[in-house]
């Protein structure tokens, strides 16, 4: 029946208290929240390294201070979310802390650029699961756009059906992604230790082929090495949004929740850094078919490409998958907070049904599969993108968060609004040398792209304003010069629909006009003589008005055009009455026989409301078509 | 105004005896109807090759041979196509001749056969153009699917729009690529008889390392090849199927184009087979880097990488990709011979504007989008399940030929029925040859698609008669148990598309009902107090009938359900009575303006129609946003 259709898409309807029901601890609160964050520590070294690449062996040994450096930046990062958790556990989303203490232009900078940053974050993790996928089957590697769009596909399908996640189909990638990751460099730095330092690999990586003096050491290379290993911290930011998710004492687990995975992310990002070092394992250029990740290159060193090997590939591959997935729950959140100050259209902001989602996730993964496509699947060319949306996020979050213990505290918050100042400090910081190092390779376009998405808000805003104004009514009814309206009936030929319209046309009006568009001298002539037994026969004999048919011919066989105009003389003729057009229209009963009519209904709807006035009205009569043969529907 | 949106995209509409305004003679027919045909030789002759590959240098021998019955295949099409062109004046593509001779069943075989042919068109024209394009600029390498589902998106944006092609567009590609691929190949035989056989390569070519021991010389590669190289031979049917384009005497110059065409198509086949065997040219792996096409590698043999070399791979990508374009004319125009017997929705059928094609354009492109991803926009991928819709067709429409004299010639067409019978069997020859030489690689997707399509064909005509039959209306019209409409008006504020809605209701019936859903207690206290003074107060003055404000509580914050089940109750309550629910719509000035509004109102549309039954109808009452501020549009 017509009302499965959306149920068996999109899943049943989910009411609002719904999202209350399920409060989590530390434990399913990491995955909940850490997914985005922890699966970072996939891309966010190897985009380093691969910067480092022209450098040789000897980039290596600049891994070492490069993450250490973006290791006290989280560290910053962690106590200035932490503050935030405390002050807003309702939730303090960057566009929150942004709008209600730098105002509302900078909350929409803030909200802009994390929408940026979500849509990034699709196009990335895809793109670096399908790296690691690639490393371990090679034969894949013609195919990367493909297959990025293929998961892009499946991942937007299972949101559109809605996930009614249980935490579990978060937690055990994570935490496999975690542990196995762990043990593969607890192995290597122990195997490192063992060595001496030099620890022979169990299965040898690609060593890129360069000459060591192809580049120098400058300090422009390693700042955009460290521009690109910023990206290992988007996502941190989750869990000042969702405090709101954590079981009572909320604050309390929501920071140590943060605590866990600021540690856990330190300890992957440090080990990597340490284990690849140790190994001498550079990155390879993501073109070349002998393309492998970093992690697959040290999984296998450390431990063999055996069935551990094949297990923690899949991890980091279903955590990246995931972590896009992440993107697909907050973009469309994010929208209907924009949409309810009226910067986006409402359509976003209705919550009634799971449904309304549909718009947020379809405008997220078409700008992913752009994205996608423009840069052909490769991690390594989105990066120089990624890290400006939530660096710009951090920053005014940061800024905002200042701002409130000034304007809360009198004093009393020197501390907070110290640490909270540093942290914008060293966000800002970072957020200028990321935009100075990648601006050519690509960071350009998000200079573009997020002011442009502010002018989209103020515009939107702005139009609300003067509809709002246009529409107020501070009278009252005007009853006066009220006309019985006019009713026009199409009629193509003489059947049931046709019958139905006449019927509800008289029910509702004593003056009605039939209206048929001559393309066939045959099918008119017949219609003539139908009308005349089948219609002004019965009013006739009812005593009622007679309705002739009139006939407006089109040789050239369109069939909107002169309708339009007939209609345009009608309002000529009668100056002040109300004019309704009746379209009869069938409903199927299997919503795939849809596309078999209603086709003329709708294009003749839209052409009237288009070429209409105020005076024009278009009435729907639905006209059901049963399930079984024989009986009509009721 | 809204008007241009349509215009401005889709380009001003056509009048339908715009058709018959270009009549065109040899010279422009050729590229009109020949392109597809032309454009196949930068295609077929090297997927015969990229077979022949691993019998190294040996292969090139065989491709002299296999080259010569394609050449005689394609004259024996070409005097079989002549009689179809002189029996069927007013166009007889293969739906036509195979539905008149063979019946409907046979029609829509050959229908679904050229569909598909179509979708195959367009991604193996993309997907070789950009083959050239890459061998011309290698770097592009990494991005070839980028740039085939760019250009894909290219050309069906222009078709969207409308190509009033001028003849010219399709000229001067067409004769440039068939001059300059002229020039190259009588350079190239030129050089071959100067040096005994052994031309020397002007730019060396990459030639595959493969032992020539690899494989043996076996009738299945050779019959493999010839199958792929058939794919050369695709698009001949063009010109039977636009006879009525010439000028007169039209069957006479449709007839010499074939005939030039052919030829033209011949002398290319068997001059690239005589070069590249002569400069020893193979094919080579299209997912290498090193990648080069046939053509490519045979332009710089024998001229060098100069500037012809970029003018005539300029031509080679022009003429594929305009190819490709010619499959967005015939795609949508064969589904509305198809539709117009009721095998597909009408909406394919009605050609009142160009905005219809909109539909037939949208599918074929998502069709071929999703063929160029799933081959990773490969040429070499997608040529086993290209050439049999085309050969399917081709026999079906000699079949159907044949028929044709039988019926109509008492004898005296014996001559004729030998030469359509001969080419007949000819086509189904190679068919069988094709469909068993690729099932594995994928010619196997083919039997399961074209007898899909012909099974949509059937349902959809059954559902056709089934709805026909129960909307038959043979009895006149019932003017028994006419009620006056109870008429709902959903109020949200008081503004003035209300105040517009509430006139209506009150224009065409006394019984009003005023619904509020109730989703904050604020605004609706507020509405109750404006709904009192500036509603039931003029009411009461005027003398009419009360209509209190009827609240239904939502704490859930749904809009669509409670209103659902008020109708509901609504029907119950008043059994006899139909109900008509007032739906008011804004219409803005600018189309980018509509997503702001109205998602409640289209949302509120489908429920209704959906849930409801006979009895409800759907009023909308649009209300024009000015385009200016201060007065309020009329």
């Amino acid at each position: 029946m017509p009302r499965s259709l959306t149920d068996w898409l999109f899943g049943t309807p989910l009411a609002s208290q719904d999202e209350e029901d399920q409060k989590v601890g530390v434990f399913a609160g990491i995955p909940m929240l850490g997914l985005d964050a922890l699966s970072s520590a996939a891309y966010g070294p190897e985009s380093a390294l691969t910067i480092l690449l022209p450098l040789g062996m000897m980039g290596l040994n600049y891994i070492g201070p490069i993450s250490a450096v973006i290791l006290a930046l989280l560290l910053v990062l962690y106590f200035s979310y932490r503050q935030t958790i405390s002050a807003y556990p309702g939730g303090g989303g960057s566009y929150t802390v942004a709008s209600e203490n730098l105002g509302p232009k900078f909350g929409l900078l803030a909200g802009a650029a994390l929408l940026l940053d979500y849509v990034l974050n699709v196009a990335v993790g895809i793109a670096a699961g399908v790296g690691a996928l690639v490393s371990a089957v090679p034969a894949l590697h013609p195919h990367i756009l493909g297959v990025c769009l293929l998961i892009l596909g499946l991942v937007a399908f299972v949101n559109l059906r809605g996930t009614r996640e249980s935490g579990l189909a978060f937690a055990i990638p994570t935490y496999l992604f975690t542990v196995t990751l762990l043990v593969v460099l607890v192995i290597g730095i122990w195997k490192t230790i063992l060595s001496h330092g030099h620890p022979i690999p169990v299965t040898p990586f690609p060593t890129p082929s360069l000459s060591p003096s192809a580049a120098t050491v400058g300090m422009w290379i390693l700042l955009r090495a460290f521009a690109s290993g910023c990206t290992a911290m988007t996502g941190v930011e989750a869990v000042s949004n969702g405090v709101s998710a954590f079981t009572a004492p909320a604050v309390r687990n929501a920071q140590k929740t943060l605590g866990a995975i600021v540690a856990i992310l330190g300890v992957l990002l440090a080990g990597i850094a340490y284990v690849a070092h140790a190994y001498g394992i550079m990155a390879t250029d993501p073109d070349s078919p002998s393309y492998q990740s970093i992690l697959s290159m040290l999984i296998s060193a450390v431990c063999g490409r055996g069935i551990f090997y094949y297990i923690t590939i899949g991890g980091v591959l279903s955590v990246l998958c995931l972590s896009a997935n992440t993107s697909f729950a907050d973009f469309p959140r994010l929208c209907r907070l924009i949409a309810r100050d009226d910067y986006l259209p409402h359509a976003f902001e209705n919550r009634g049904r799971r449904l309304v989602y549909t718009l947020g996730i379809s405008i997220l993964t078409l700008f992913s599969a752009l994205l996608l496509i423009v840069f052909g699947g490769i991690t390594d060319r989105l990066i120089p993108l990624f890290a400006i949306g939530a660096f710009l996020a951090f920053t005014l979050s940061q800024a905002g968060m200042v701002i409130h213990w000034k304007r809360n505290g009198e004093g009393r918050h020197r501390g907070h609004m110290f640490i909270n100042g540093l942290g914008a400090i060293a966000t800002a910081v970072a957020l200028v040398i990321i935009l100075v190092a990648k601006f050519a390779e690509g960071a350009w376009i998000t200079t573009l792209i997020v002011p442009a998405f502010v002018l989209v808000f103020l515009k939107v805003r702005t139009h609300y304003g003067y509809v709002a104004n246009e529409t107020k009514c501070a009278r009252p009814l005007d009853l006066s010069a009220m006309h019985e309206p006019i009713v026009v009936v199409p009629v193509k030929c003489w059947d049931t629909t046709t019958e139905k319209g006449l019927r509800f046309a008289l029910q509702m009006s004593s003056q009605v006009h039939a209206v048929h568009i001559g393309t066939d001298a045959e099918i008119t002539a017949n219609l003539r003589t139908n009308w005349d037994t089948y219609v002004r026969g019965p009013l006739k004999a009812d005593g009622r008005n007679d309705i002739p048919l009139e006939v407006v011919e089109s040789p050239y066989r369109r069939l909107f055009n002169p309708f339009i105009n007939y209609i345009s003389v009608l309002k000529r003729n009668n100056p002040d009455q109300p004019i309704a057009v009746i379209v009869p229209e069938l409903i199927e009963t299997h919503w795939y026989q849809y596309p078999l009519h209603n086709q003329r209904a709708a294009w003749l709807k839209a052409a009237l409301l288009l070429h209409g006035d105020r005076r024009v009205v278009v009435i729907s009569v639905p006209w059901y078509v049963s399930p079984d043969t024989g009986t009509s529907g009721k």
